[in-house]
């Protein structure tokens, strides 16, 4: 046996857990579930790397995670163990073995989150656990133009809902994509890093624009007082989905379409 | 106010309902929430047509019914006052006032139905309950084949649950599709109506086929024998959609995307 760096790509229905961070009171986290079954298979506790953590309620399509174990399991072996043991609304992707000093958060170049708003009156009944009933049409444009504020580097103090903001406030958004499919609009959102609850209240704000309760450039004013009053209400868990994470080099091949023979 | 024919475009998840059809023993089907809030509106009694009874656990994305209203209200009308009150996992899509002799089961032209299986070890998270996880990948070129035999009009009688036949069971299948996406295949069956459980049973005899336990052209003799016996597993009701009807005319026009200003 020998010490293996092991990233895993996951993805979760957040809805009924306490985030992914495990906490003091409770144990019902995405990390808590995998380090349980990790110890198991080890016999010692495990600290498993999350690249950032989503807040209760939150899905992934695309988290990044890393361990540090003592294991003759290959990659697959191990994903196929964690698969076995983790309940149905939590999976491993795959598994990758890593250099010794990679860590899925402090390594990740980019992340990108997309919040899913249902324009219809009442929400569809297959998407309705993953998007955000607003219940009428929003004005894209309007939602668009703010965008022109947003992307680039900013002070995003006003669009955290941390109070405490000894660490820099800062970050980088590199891209903001609007996609309308039937009643559905998907908002993207591209950075190096986010704050806490910083995509929910830039979509909750966005959502505000659109539905013309404030103008495009009043995110302008949010960004220069950095006051989160400014800014708008913050958009439901359940809508928001931890796409993908990248790094500096590849760390999942794209599968192929390996199972139908 | 005036009798009026409305037809209702319907989608469900199937997942906590005893299938479209009231029974004697439970009001817990979509046929029974509709009628319940259409008697509270009207104070009578009234009868809603489906093109068709999904099974328990049968989920519909284009489920059409019909029902006769002494009503003032107007199609949008309708459509609204059933989505308020009806749970979030009954939305009528669209409501449109029909000749007065419309009734959607004796009308309907051709059904189609489609079939999710996912083919990987463990399910995708959010598709988990609208699909049947068949656990390994699938030969879909014997599947393929098997559909030379089933196309066209013939004694379906193999493929039906139930025992007392003395109605016909000739039915005609236009159209068996498969399409893949990454590991999900699904099949979707187009024909002139269909038998109890008639999807079901020929959907797991094409499952048989693709895991290699059956020849494609077993389902020949299916066919010829009309024994349920001869014929594969039912596959269950979870991975199952009733995806459109087809009448002579078209009833519901394709909805302007209006809700983005």
């Amino acid at each position: 046996m020998r010490k293996k760096n092991m990233a895993l790509l996951l993805e979760y229905d957040g809805s009924r857990y306490d985030g992914w961070q495990r906490q003091g009171n409770t144990d019902n986290t995405i990390e808590g579930k995998l380090e349980k079954i990790l110890e198991r298979l080890t016999g010692a506790c495990q600290q498993v790397h999350g690249s950032g953590r989503t807040d209760a309620g939150v899905h992934a399509a695309g988290q990044v995670a890393n361990v540090c174990l003592d294991t003759d399991m290959s990659e697959g072996e191990l994903r196929d163990y964690l698969n076995r043991y983790l309940p149905e609304d939590i999976k491993v992707l795959q598994v990758r073995e890593v250099p010794e000093r990679f860590h899925s958060r402090l390594w990740a170049k980019e992340k990108t989150y997309t919040y899913y708003i249902d324009m219809d009156e009442k929400s569809s009944v297959f998407a309705r656990k993953y998007t955000y009933a607003v219940g009428k049409g929003l004005d894209v444009g309007a939602m668009e133009q703010a965008v022109g504020y947003l992307v680039g580097t900013h002070d995003f103090a006003g669009f955290c809902s941390n109070k405490k903001k000894k660490k820099s406030t800062v970050r980088t958004i590199k891209d903001i994509r609007f996609q309308v499919s039937k009643n559905c609009l998907s908002v993207s959102v591209t950075g190096d890093g986010f704050l806490y609850n910083m995509v929910r209240i830039l979509v909750g704000t966005l959502i505000e624009i659109g539905l013309g309760k404030r103008t495009p450039d009043s995110v302008k004013e949010v960004l220069d007082c950095r006051d989160r009053q400014a800014a708008g209400f913050m958009a439901p868990a359940r809508g928001l989905f931890l796409v993908s994470v990248v790094y500096e080099t590849e760390i999942f091949p794209v599968e192929v379409e390996e199972t139908v023979r």
